[in-house]
């Protein structure tokens, strides 16, 4: 066990991500004290009894009173308003932190919104998740060797960044730093699409008249590709419109190759849908491949 | 163990499917000798190494000389070819059965290209597969608690659907009677179509030129989600060309769900993805309340 890092982390939003993180520092003796804030009466008494926080502020002024380091966990069109009232009520020394899917509208809505502190606001976004949410979810190992992306900008504090940095290395997990927008992009093809494929094949099965047969005959695999439809309606719905370009390019170019499969079928061309089929074949497995690789070398 | 059903079982084919069925039956000590065919010499070698098979037969007719039972586990489209040799060879005892995805067009070839032994051919799918394919893949509990549908039609033989149900039975599996019309259907949504939409997914992002980063950046839901990708190219292309109108009635219906995501994304309507995508969860929820009651019921 180290030093703690941290003598008072103030996490706002406890779910399934906050939840984990502050379990996984406090394992790491990483923090010294753990303020909760959430607005949700159910979550301030479950995240109590759990133990995964402290104590609760139910008031935003209070919770960030006195912490060095404030991780904002909520969904992503919440931030605008909290980052505001918080360049009210920061410490001056306080280091912001989020864990939002979407990069360019916190950067933005962080000069918007919290121009006094701007600088020690270092957005993150930790790639990682389960399907299912809530604080009841959460739990220490979901960080270990997974990646946290760092967006920071020119003018962002250098001893801020280093702080989050060395917050996330505690949970298992490694850090990146990329441009928020590029981010953005990646994250809209790797993750923020396959979120909207596997909501629209299971929202198209369950609107068949039959759809009470259809599940009961779905194999397995069904069941762990469709696992992502279980995820927060909330936490998609303010991903898609607070990543809406980059998200509106990659379902429209997915979109076009789901339109060329249906003309190769149509058509009933044989040599076209097994091209299209092996590449993505090999496609596929040569990225397991290079995935699998990083994770040995971990 | 109990006393052997099927004295010689001639195997057309020897990949996963029927690796894995035979290697079961084995198990069980359900069969007395197991005779392989194949036409990759490659298989031949692995088959005979691996101890799937007694012994191989290169020519189809030396294949099933003697057999009580054929099982056809090749590609669809091989099956009209197969059917039509099988129809010259058979004994006249002999029963067939399949283990294809697609049971209108098997139906349809056994009447055009088997005639004399249509009413002894049971075609059958079992709902079960891995995303590697080969003999090396197969295994015995490939089929335990699975679903295995029969889809036999009013002339067909009842001494021959029951020896067929007493095989699968063997495997761990349960089995089902369906229309084969029917069976398409609901395959076609179930499984047809979270198969192509696995590999538009894969085939998409592959085409984007950061698509090395892309690989990288993907969370590990995205590795289960995209497994299906990576099933055997030829099996699919059948697939697709032997169940195409209903294939395609599901990849429209499945398109149309896009497209409507895509107008909410663009316009920015939170109402209508919130609406979408938790109607979504709750019928993917229930759908696994109900598949997890009924594993519990086996």
């Amino acid at each position: 066990m180290s030093e703690p890092i941290i003598r008072r982390l103030a996490l706002i939003g406890v779910g399934l991500i906050g939840g984990s993180l502050v379990k996984s520092l406090r394992r790491a003796g990483a923090v010294v004290e753990i303020v909760g804030n959430s607005r949700t009466e159910a979550t301030q008494q479950k995240a109590l009894s759990l133990g995964v926080v402290d104590r609760i502020e139910s008031d935003l002024e209070k919770a960030v009173e006195g912490s060095d380091l404030v991780v904002i966990a909520t969904p992503m069109q919440t931030m605008p308003g909290l980052l505001a009232s918080l360049n009210r009520y920061l410490e001056p020394h306080a280091v912001v932190t989020d864990v939002g899917s979407v990069k360019a509208f916190v950067n933005a809505a962080a000069n918007a919104h919290m121009p006094d502190h701007a600088r020690r606001f270092v957005p993150a976004h930790p790639i990682a998740g389960r399907e299912h949410s809530g604080v009841e979810a959460s739990e220490p190992d979901l960080f270990e060797g997974k990646t946290v992306v760092l967006t920071p900008v020119a003018d962002t504090d250098p001893q801020a960044v280093t702080i989050v940095e060395q917050m996330w290395r505690q949970t298992g997990a490694h850090t990146v730093t990329l441009d928020a927008q590029l981010h953005d992009e990646l994250l809209a093809a790797t993750s923020h699409l396959p979120h909207i494929v596997a909501y629209a094949l299971v929202g198209y099965l369950a609107s068949l008249k039959e759809s009470d047969r259809l599940f009961e005959l779905a194999a397995a695999g069904f069941y762990d590709f469709t696992r992502i439809a279980s995820s927060d309606p909330v936490m998609w719905r303010d991903i898609c419109i607070t990543n809406r370009d980059e998200i509106t390019t990659a379902l429209e170019g997915y979109r076009d190759n789901i339109e060329a499969l249906l003309d190769a079928i149509k058509t009933s061309d044989g040599d076209e849908l097994h091209r299209y089929f092996a590449a993505a074949k090999r496609s596929r497995d040569a990225g397991l491949i290079s995935k699998s690789d990083r994770d040995r070398k971990q």
